[in-house]
């Protein structure tokens, strides 16, 4: 197939994905579900973070997980015995999630959630060009990964709202200088909430909380 | 595009692409050079991990270098500060190398070279769908990352040659067991040459330098 043919498949693919996304988007702001979209690569801790976030959150909020992974339903079951509901999509083989697979799940999902947290595959490439109808994308960066990472896979970052840098208890075992990528992440896009987490501390997850209330309370305003 | 169509243009570009890997690959026999596609997550530690083998084998073997990356020439600048050829490819969004992408680069690459490595984009899906005409396909698991990757990410790891677990240093900080992660990856991929490395400590470099001289004379015992 020639460059040329490759970029217009590529377009259409694209472009169908964002119309979906869109239909996905609007009618999470008719039943006021903020929908969060969670990127970064293998064993960055998603799932991790997502227990620790329903720990703070679960039960005085609704929430449902959405997981996506190439195979196993491990990451749901971890969900699930959290208490809260979760939806397995093992993608087989494929990279990211897309709309489409978000909206085969619609008639599943509860109309009175708070929040719906889509955990997309462990990618911190192809995920970033896949719209899924979510209001909020977080890009998540571990320590262990090193601080050149944001410019080494920049989509991910000028994409997302918000950059979690994960496994903070292991920077004194690490040559991470948090403040590297901070500055990295920024220069890549300037308007990125950035928050430092420690799953194992416990150590930030009250201020990303906060914020992910805060934001609920934002969509709830506008589309009331 | 139907579901169809897209299996078809995806087989096509295989296929493309596997034939170019037969030619690399039959090019590279006949100079006896042992080539290498290193695959992994982001941060897995690729590059550090060639810098440690090319201070075990260099300047007693001729080593060259090709670095696959989305963005920057951060990588083969540190393989060049080694003493080593290294050649960058910037995919400029691209998740991963392609055979093609390889072949470019053999007018610049010297015919006398013993080992060339061929450090793929950080990305522990797409790559694994891409023959680049290497000899021996080395994937990378970081204890960081957790030891229930092999079955969730599976055929890195069942097109794989030899898994490398990278970061054993850090061990005592993660719950991470190396028997787990070997013995998942093995139900996987029986024939799986397993090692365990720590680029801080130099743990198992000797080991998988060993291995790789060994492989090098096999395929110069095989196509002398």
């Amino acid at each position: 197939m020639s460059p040329k043919k490759e970029v217009l498949v590529l377009k259409d693919l694209l472009g169908s994905n964002k119309k979906i996304a869109g239909e996905i988007r609007a009618h999470l702001e008719e039943k006021g579900i903020l929908t969060l979209n969670l990127l970064s690569s293998p064993g960055a801790g998603k799932t991790t973070l997502l227990e620790k976030l329903i720990e703070h959150l679960h039960p005085t909020y609704r929430i449902g997980v959405i997981e996506g992974d190439i195979e196993t339903t491990r990451d749901a079951e971890r969900i699930r015995a959290k208490g809260v509901s979760a939806w397995q999509i093992t993608t087989g083989g494929a990279c990211h999630l897309e709309a489409k697979m978000v909206g085969n799940l619609f008639s599943q999902i509860p109309a009175d959630l708070d929040f719906l947290f889509i955990e997309n595959v462990g990618n911190l490439v192809c995920p970033a060009s896949y719209d899924l109808g979510e209001h909020l994308r977080l890009v998540l960066l571990s320590s262990p990964e090193g601080d050149d990472k944001p410019k080494k896979y920049p989509k991910a970052f000028t994409t997302a709202d918000a950059l979690v840098i994960t496994k903070i208890d292991l920077i004194p075992h690490l040559p991470f200088d948090p403040q590297r990528a901070a500055q990295e992440a920024r220069e890549l896009n300037p308007e990125l909430k950035i928050f430092t987490v420690s799953s194992v501390t416990g150590e930030g997850i009250q201020e990303l909380s906060s914020f992910l209330i805060e934001k609920l309370k934002e969509l709830r305003t506008i589309h009331a």
